[in-house]
C-alpha cells in the first residue's frame, strides 16, 4: 500500500550535493508527494550537515512547500519506515580522497578514484559501510529503494546485489547525462530529439545515439568531434581520442576512456596536477570550503550557481528523477547500474552493469543490448573481473586478493609498484579499513 | 531522409482483416502522414481484394482523408519505395488451414494451426513465400519495415532473420492483448493501470502483472480465476489449467498453453468440432464468406462490427500501433517476435522470440527478461528447437528433417502416427509445396 | 594417504546384481587391493542379503583371496571409513516398481521405470534415501567416492550434487556398454578398435563413432541397421527408427529413445505386456526369484550364466572399472553422469550430465562435447528441465512441483490423465513417501 | 583409407629446430610409417635448407631408415598429397624478430614477440602467409593436418579455423611441457606420476597439479617455490610472482604471465638486454649462426646438444608426439591449441584456446574445463578479444583495428606511445606486410 507521503532519507546528507537533490525534489514536487526528508551524518560531519540542512530548509520554504527537513547523526531513525534511501557519503571525506589520488601519483601512476587504485581503495572503505546501511534497511525499511551515488558506484551496487542480497537498489552516475548534452549540442539537436544507448559498467561504458527516424549518427558525431576542432564550444573539446581507433570501436567511449586509450597523456597530466597540488581532489576541497562559505549566507534560498563548477552536476537531479520514476512508474530511459541478467551477454549473469533502462515501479528494467564488439568486449571483461576480486577483497580484508586486484587492474602497473603502492594506501588509510587490520599490521612490523 | 508521406503495401490486402487495418490507420491520421496504401494480392483473391479495396476506399473518404487506395496484383509495383509492409496472406487460402486441422485429427491428434502439425506446414506454405517477398524488399524498398501477422509468426520471424538476412522485421500478434484486457478486468483495472512483462515465443508464452506502485499480481490473478469462476463473465473463464501447476509456474501461461498443459481436453474437444464440421478453419470460412457478404454493401463505410467475431481482433490494430511506433519512435510497449540478442538468456542468441519490447525508430528493443524457471525453460527450450527445424525443413524441402519436427513437436505423438500424417498432408499440399517434390512423389509412387 | 587396502560398502548388498558386482572385483584383483566388502541391506531384504552374501563369500574364496566379506543392517557401520560406496538399492523393491508401470499403463499410459512417470516416482522414493546416505558419508566417509547406479541414475547424481552437496559421486548406467558392444558388432570391429562418443542424459543421450583412423562411421552403422536388417543376429534388430529421421540426426540415440521416438509402438507393446503381466517388472521379479535359488546353491562359487538375462548386464562390471580407474588414476574413457560444467553447451552449467569422460584419481574429466543440432537439443533441454522439476519435488514434497514435472514430461500425456495417475500413484506408493503426506492425505480424503 | 608409408612437410624445413623434429621421428620410427619428409623453404632460406637438409639425412642414414628426404622451394609440390604437414617458418626470419623486440624497446616498452607488440606484428606477417598454405592445402592435401608451431601459435591457430575455414589444424607450444618437467622436479616426482591441467590461450594459461591419488599439489608446489628459494636448482627459480597474489590465484601460471603480473621488473630487464643489444632475439641469432656450422659437419648424424640452448627445446618432440597420437588414435593428453566448442566457457565458442586435450585420431579433444575464477577470467578474456582483433588487422590490413588491437593489448602503454610505436614498426616491417600497404603510404608521407 502506497503511503499518502513519502520519506526520503539521505545518507552523507551534510554533503556539498544536497541542495542539488533539494533542488531537485522541490522542481518535481507535483510528481513527489514527499512527507519528511531525512539528512543524516556522521559526527565529524555534523557542522557540514547543520550548514547545508538550514540552506535546505530556507529552499523548502521559498518554494511555499510543508515538508519537514530533519537533520540527524542517528542513521537507524531516519532509515525507520524510509520509502527511498540515497547515499552520497564519502567515508574518511575528501583528505581520504587526497590520498587515494595522491599516493599512487607519487609514484608515477593514475590514482583515479573511481576505478583506478583510488577507486579500489574507495571501495575497501565504502563497502562494509553500504553493507551495514543495507543491513539496517532490511530491518527498518525492507520495501525502500537505495539510490546510491556514491563512488565507485558499479561496485558498490554490486557489493549490495551480492553480499547484501538486498535487490532494491539502484546505482547512478551523471557520466552519461553529460554525454547527452554535449553530444546533442555537437549534432544541433536537442537531447529529446535523440536516442543513446548505454552499455557498459560505471565509468567503462560505451554508446550509440539515432535520431527519432532511425538513423544511427554515432558516425556523424565521431565527424563533428574531428571536423570542427576548432569552431565548436571549449568544453567539447573533450575526447582528443585516436580518430582510427575510435571509428574502430564504431561506439563512442566515455570520458573515463581516456584513463584506458590514452594512459600517458593523461599520466602526464595528472603528474603536473601532483606537482602543483591541484590534483582533483585538492581543487574539490577547495571548491567544496568555498561552497559552504556561501551556503552559511542566511539569504540564500536556492542553490547556488557555484555548485554546478563542482563537477557532480546532473547527479542529485538523476537521483530525484529515479525517484520520481519508479514512485510514479514513469518507464524514462535511463542510464543506471543494475543487476545485469543477461542484458549484456559478455558479462556474469548476477553481476551489476550500467546500462539503458526502463524505469519502472518494479525497478530499472535494462533494455537488452547482447553482445560487444571483440575490443570493446575485452576491456569491459577485464574491468568487471578486477571489480568482482576488489569487491571481495573489500568484503574479506583478504591481502593476496587486494594484491590481486591491484595487479589485473589496467590503470595500475603490475610488479613491486603495485604492491609498494598498496602497502602504501593500506597503512595510510588504516582507520577506515578495520577488514585489513592483520594485513595492515603485518606492513607496519615490515617497515 | 524521412519523406513527407509514406507508402505502405499489404500483401494479402484482399484479407478479411483489412478493414481494421484499415481503420487503425484512420484512428491514427494525426500521427501517420499516410499517401499510399497499397492493396497487394494474387489472381484468386482478385474479387476479395476489389471487395475489401472497395470498403477501404469509402472507409478513407468517409474519414477525409486524401490517401490513395491501390489495389494491384503487382507486388512489384507496390512494393517499390514503400515505407512499411505488412504480411497478412495465407498460402493455399481457408481450404488448406482447413486441410492442416482436418487431417491430423483424422487420426485423432490435435492440427492446431500455428505450432501444430497444421502450423508446420503453414510455415511449410508460408516461409518460401515470404522469402522471396523480402528478396524483392532488399531490391525494392530496403529501408521499409516488413510487419508479419501471418502465422506461424515465430517461425516466419525468424526465416526472414536467419534465412532473408533481412533485419527491419517485427512479427505480430494479438493474443498479448487479449491478456492484457481480459487480467485487468479481472482485477477491477484498466490495462493502463498494470504493467505487464512477456517472455517466449509466438503462442508459447508467459507473463507477469505488477501495478503501477510495483507489486506483483500474478498471484491475484491467478486468485481471482480460481475463486471467482462462477461470478465472472463467460469470456474470462478461459484457463481451466490446474491450479497447482499454475500456481508453481509464478507465471501466467498465454491461451496456447492449453494445448500443452491440457491436451487430452484440448483433443477431446477438438475431435467434437472434427465430428461436427466445425473446426475453427471451417468455422472461420463460413464467417470470412459472411463478412465479404457485408463488405460488398456499397453504404458500408467503416469497420463492420461482425468482424470482431473473427477472431484476429486487435491483430490489424497492433501493427497499426507498431507502424505508428515505428515511424515516431514512440517507444511503445509491445509484444512482438523479433531478434533474440541475448534477451532471453535459454534460448539461442539469434533466434525469433515474443518479448515485451520498447518499439523505436529503429525498430523493437527487447527488455531483458534473463532465465525462465524449469518448467517453462524446457518446454519453451522444446518449442524453439521444433521451429529452427520446421524452419529448415520449409526452406531446404528436406523430408527427414520434417519428419524430425513432427517427431519432437510436443503436439504431435511420435512413430508411425507421425509419420502418416505428414505423408498424408505432404500429399494433401502438394500444390504449395513445390521444395517438396521429390519427396512427395516417392510417397506417391509408394502409395 | 591411500591406504594399503581399501574399503567397499554396496547400499543394496542383498541385490540379485551383488555376484556380478563381486566377479568384477575378483577380475581386477590385481589392480584392487580390497582388503574389505561390506554388503549393506535393510530389514525386508535381510534374507536375499544372507544369500547373496554367502554366494559372494564362496565366490572370493574360490579366487583365493583374503578379502572380507561383511553383512550387515546397519549401514552407518559399514559406510565408517569406506573408499568406495555404491549404491544398487531399490526403495520399496520391485512391488514398487510394478506400480510404478502397471499404473499408468492402466491408463494407457507409458510407465518407463526410469524416465516416464514411473521414473519420477523412482526418483521420489529414492532422492530422500540417497541424500540420507550422503549426510552419513559427510560424516563417516567424507574422502570415499559414491558410484550409483540407482535409477533414475542422473536425476540421483544430480540430487547429490545440488541438494546434497556432496561432489564425489558418480552415476552409471550400462546402456553405453551394450551399444558400443552392438554396434561394433554390426560394423564387423571389436569395440576397441572404435572411438565412442557420448553425451546427453542418463537414458537420454546420442552418440557419434569413429574408427582409429578417424573415419566417422556414424553413418555406416546406420547403412547396417537398414541394409543388413535380415541378416544381422536377432538382438541387433533393436533400432525400428524411421531411417530418414535417424540420417537426419546424425547421431545414433540411444535405445530409451524408442519411447520419445516411436511411442506408439512402444505403448502398443508395453499395454500388451500390461495384458498379459509380462510388464518388465513383472519379468524381472520372476527371474529374481529363480536367480536366488540358483544362489542358494552352496556349491555355485560364481556368477551363474542365468544373471546375464537380467538385464542389467555390464552395470556392475562398470561400477568395478570405474572404481579401479579411480583408485588407479587410469584415465579411461568411460560414460557416466556427472556435473556438467559447461562441457554440453546447451545444457545448465551445475547440473548432472551423462557424457564420455576420462576417469582420473581426482573423478571423471568430461571430454568437451559443445553444441547439438536443433532436434537433439530441444528434447534434451526439456528432459533436463523435467528432471529438475522431478528432484525439486522428490526434496520438498510439493503436490503443485510434482504435477508440473508430469505436466511436461513428453512421455506423459498432459491434462486431467496426469494428474489421475500422479494422484493414484502418490496413494499406492505413500509408505515411501513421507515427504508428501500432506498432498497424499489431501488426495484421499478427496476421495 | 589410410597409407601404408605417411608424407610429411615441413614449412620453414631450413629452420635451426629442424634436426629436434627428425630425432623425434626416429624416436618412434615404429609407431610412425614415414615415407618421406619434404622440407620447404624459400629462396632466402636455401642455404640454410641445404645444411639442414643433409643433416637430416645423415640422422636419417645413421638410423639405418628407409625415409626419402626431399628438399623444394616449391611448396606445392611439397603439399601434394601430404598426410601431416608442419609449419615453423618465421616471415622475414630472425631480423624481423629483432625489430619486434627493439623497436617497442627502444620506446621503453615491452616488445615480447608472441603477446605483445611484437607478438601482434609477427601475427601481422604470418596469418597471410599460413592462409596462402591453407588455401594450398585444400586444394592439394585436404585431409592432411595442420601442425603449427609459428608463434603467435594461438593467434595463427584461430586464423586458420575462422578465416581458412579449415578444421584440421592444431597448435603447439613447448611451454606447458617446461612447466611439467620442473614443477615435477620440484615436487620430486616424475612427469608420469603426476595429472596436470591446463586451460587459457597460447602463453596465456594456468594449470592445476594432482597426483595419481587425486591429491591438488598445486598448493604444495607454491610451497616448494618459496620455501626452498636457495635450495633448488637454478633454472627452478623461475617464478618471483608475489606470493600473496599467487596464492590467491589458485592456480600455476606460466612464465609468459611475468609480463602481466611482473611488468615493471620485466621492462628493466629487458630494457638492460637492449642496452647491451642482447634481446631474446639478438641472442637467438648468434645462437643459429653457431647452429648453423655445427649442422655443417658432415660428421655429425644426430641432433647436437648445442640444440637445447636454443630455446624451443620439445617444441618438436611435441610436434613428432602430437603426429603419433592422431596417426595412432594413442589418446594422449597434450595441451595444444584448438578450437574452444565451451570447453573453457567464459571464451567465444569459436575461438581457439589452448588447453589440455586427449589427442585421438579425429584430433585434439579438450577435457571440458568450465570457469576461471575472476582474477583469471579477465585477463584472459582481454587477451582473446586483443587476438581477435589482431588477427582481424592482420587479415584486412585495416590501420584503425591495428591501432584498437595495439591500444587494448595490456603490454602496450596506450595512447600516443602505442601509436608512435606502431607507426614505427608498420615502416619497419613494410617489406612483410602487403595488406596494410595503405597505411604505411600514409605514414611515410606523414613524416
Amino acid at each position: 500500500m502506497k503511503k499518502d507521503r513519502i520519506k526520503i532519507a539521505t545518507i552523507g546528507g551534510g554533503s556539498s550535493y544536497t541542495p542539488e537533490l533539494i533542488e531537485g525534489y522541490i522542481k518535481r514536487k507535483d510528481e513527489l508527494p514527499i512527507g519528511e526528508i531525512w539528512l543524516v551524518d556522521i559526527e565529524e560531519g555534523k557542522e557540514k550537515l547543520e550548514i547545508v540542512g538550514n540552506l535546505a530548509r530556507r529552499m523548502v520554504q521559498k518554494a511555499g512547500l510543508d515538508w519537514e527537513i530533519h537533520l540527524t547523526l542517528d542513521r537507524r531513525e531516519a532509515l525507520k519506515d524510509a520509502d527511498f534511501v540515497s547515499t552520497q557519503f564519502r567515508v574518511g571525506l575528501l583528505d581520504a580522497r587526497i590520498k587515494d589520488e595522491r599516493i599512487p601519483l607519487s609514484h608515477g601512476v593514475l590514482g583515479q578514484e573511481t576505478n583506478g587504485a583510488g577507486g579500489m581503495f574507495k571501495a575497501f572503505r565504502t563497502i562494509p559501510v553500504i553493507l551495514d546501511i543495507v543491513k539496517d534497511m532490511k530491518e527498518l525499511c525492507p520495501n525502500a529503494w537505495l539510490v546510491n551515488f556514491t563512488n565507485p558506484a558499479g561496485m558498490v551496487t554490486e557489493a549490495v546485489l551480492k553480499y547484501g542480497n538486498f535487490e532494491r537498489v539502484v546505482g547512478l552516475c551523471n557520466v552519461p547525462i553529460g554525454h547527452n548534452m554535449r553530444e546533442s549540442q555537437l549534432l544541433g539537436k536537442t537531447v529529446e530529439e535523440l536516442q543513446f544507448q548505454y552499455a557498459g559498467l560505471n565509468h567503462h561504458h560505451w554508446h550509440k545515439i539515432h535520431d527519432k527516424d532511425g538513423n544511427d549518427l554515432t558516425e556523424k558525431v565521431m565527424d563533428a568531434i574531428y571536423e570542427n576542432q576548432d569552431n565548436i564550444m571549449e568544453n567539447i573539446k573533450f575526447i582528443p581520442f585516436f580518430e582510427e581507433q575510435l571509428r574502430d570501436l564504431g561506439m563512442l567511449p566515455c570520458g573515463y576512456h581516456q584513463y584506458y586509450y590514452l594512459t600517458d597523456d593523461m599520466v602526464k597530466k595528472e603528474l603536473e596536477e601532483f606537482a602543483t597540488n591541484s590534483t582533483r581532489a585538492e581543487t574539490v576541497k577547495k571548491l567544496e570550503a568555498e561552497l559552504f562559505e556561501i551556503y552559511k549566507n542566511p539569504e540564500l534560498g536556492e542553490k547556488p550557481e557555484q555548485l554546478s563548477k563542482r563537477g557532480g552536476a546532473y547527479y542529485s537531479d538523476a537521483a530525484c528523477e529515479l525517484i520520481a520514476s519508479i514512485h510514479n512508474d514513469k518507464r524514462t530511459d535511463m542510464v543506471v547500474s543494475t543487476r545485469n541478467n543477461g542484458a549484456l551477454s559478455d558479462l556474469p549473469y548476477d553481476c551489476a552493469v550500467e546500462v539503458s533502462s526502463i524505469i519502472t515501479a518494479t525497478g530499472p528494467k535494462p533494455i537488452n543490448f547482447g553482445k560487444f564488439p571483440a575490443a570493446q568486449r575485452g576491456l569491459v571483461q577485464l574491468m568487471k573481473a578486477m571489480e568482482e576480486v576488489t569487491i571481495e577483497a573489500a568484503v574479506t580484508g583478504n591481502y593476496g586478493k587486494a594484491l590481486q586486484a591491484f595487479t589485473i587492474n589496467p590503470l595500475v602497473p603490475s610488479g613491486k609498484i603495485a604492491k609498494t603502492i598498496l602497502d602504501e594506501m593500506l597503512v595510510a588509510h588504516k582507520d577506515h579499513l578495520p577488514q585489513f587490520k592483520e594485513a595492515i599490521d603485518k606492513i607496519e612490523k615490515g617497515n
